[in-house]
């Protein structure tokens, strides 16, 4: 009687879908897609045209943002917030914990540095993107005060990583979820005004993690092009974000007040 | 010899020590250890005097924040990270998951609404809080951008609980973690400029919460002193946190740069 009412029935899929941009928040998780090496596919989100505010997207992610998963596997379950997927990944894709941990207190570490990353430095590199590069007039007050913790928050990093090579784990550490959650936004650092060539612990760890060639497949996804060799070759190139950052301020502006 | 060296040594202690001050990420902690049950220590930090910067402290939270735990029954194994902490105490002392899932899908739900409080309304809600009352000039840009961001959050909120009584789990699903953590932020709406009184089911479910035991006694650690009853009885009331948030950032300027 189902065939009557939906004469052509979507085929089941199966795998992971990832809904996503070229973003720091974004290459985490196609990064550890690849790390994985488990089937997926990907579903651009241009977030230029608010496809991220779309009733499809929100029925994935109820706070419009990138990115989000549907396991299309697994009754098509869907996860939002990158530090939860990650831990929703691990919990069904990484078995032989070959990115993740068996023992209980370094499975703790690494959920700590994996909050220390998604609750620091994310929302305050972000912040310091924003004044630094954004912001329709120049606010001194505001550009330092969001630099100068990113700053703190990297020197907390490099002294992490001044006798170990990875976050999390029984020192020297081993390459983890808490390591590729981190990576993606240390590398865009240059991006919020910050001198990465001053943490040389971390400038290191980054260059190492970059060299793997399943992280070199997911800073690909999904437009098949990597802003920050873009802007490496370029510092003048053309600003990827700049289209839909203001916009987005200024929407919220007619919505939620002030 | 050990004896020779260590004439007194410390007695062994057991149980959870929190180091915390009264504040919304301290406060996540001491309500959920007041839910469990389960014997804790607290060591009060104060922020004012730097505590949170000394050595001893930094080596249980290198990131020289509160809350951090300290868990004398597993070895004094350390965490710091409010999610982290909350995610370690159900691991070890919520085996019959009375705040939490045995089901993997509402344990995923309730992790993704844990870090969407983690990462986006703590740092954003900070940032209406410093805009709105620290700030030593007003900027109405920053005031606007953060309230506002702050506002779009508690819509999503809003919008969440619509239909359901808890963030997390089947519906109407159960009090989990994850409405703890986003309580203690919610609660503090109006410090940082926000009329809660706009978004009715999320006053309705703060006051249901507010109203449970385990958590009026958790709002007293570790002063004895609950900052918002202060606040409600008398607007105009001190700061509590005047002394250390601008001390906290111009030491910023002279270690990290701007």
């Amino acid at each position: 009687m189902a065939s009557q009412t939906h004469p052509n029935p979507p085929l089941a899929m199966s795998g992971i879908e990832l809904l996503t941009s070229a973003t720091p928040n974004g290459q985490k998780i196609s990064i550890f897609l690849e790390e994985l090496g488990i089937p997926y596919k990907t579903t651009p989100i241009n977030l230029g045209a608010d496809e991220q505010k779309s009733a499809s997207f929100l029925s994935k992610n109820p706070n419009g943002r990138i990115p989000a998963i549907v396991d299309h596997s697994r009754n098509d379950f869907a996860v939002f917030e990158s530090g939860a997927i990650l831990l929703y990944l691990v919990e069904h894709y990484d078995k032989e914990k070959r990115f993740s941990f068996d023992d209980a207190d370094e499975t703790s570490e690494m959920i700590q540095w994996l909050f220390f990353q998604n609750t620091g430095i994310g929302p305050m590199q972000g912040q310091a993107n924003h004044f630094h590069r954004y912001a329709p007039t120049k606010i001194q007050y505001g550009i330092d005060r969001y630099q100068n913790e990113c700053r703190r928050l990297y020197s907390v990093l490099e002294s992490r990583l001044s006798d170990r090579d990875f976050l999390a784990g029984k020192a020297p550490g081993k390459y983890s979820i808490a390591d590729i959650s981190t990576f993606t936004w240390v590398r865009w650092a240059a991006w919020a005004g910050i001198d990465l060539s001053k943490f040389p612990k971390l400038e290191s760890w980054m260059q190492g993690v970059e060299e793997r060639g399943a992280v070199q497949r997911g800073l690909l996804v999904p437009d098949g092009e990597d802003q920050i060799v873009r802007l490496r070759r370029d510092p003048d190139v053309e600003d990827p974000f700049k289209g839909w950052v203001m916009k987005g301020q200024d929407e919220l502006k007619g919505k939620h007040g002030n």
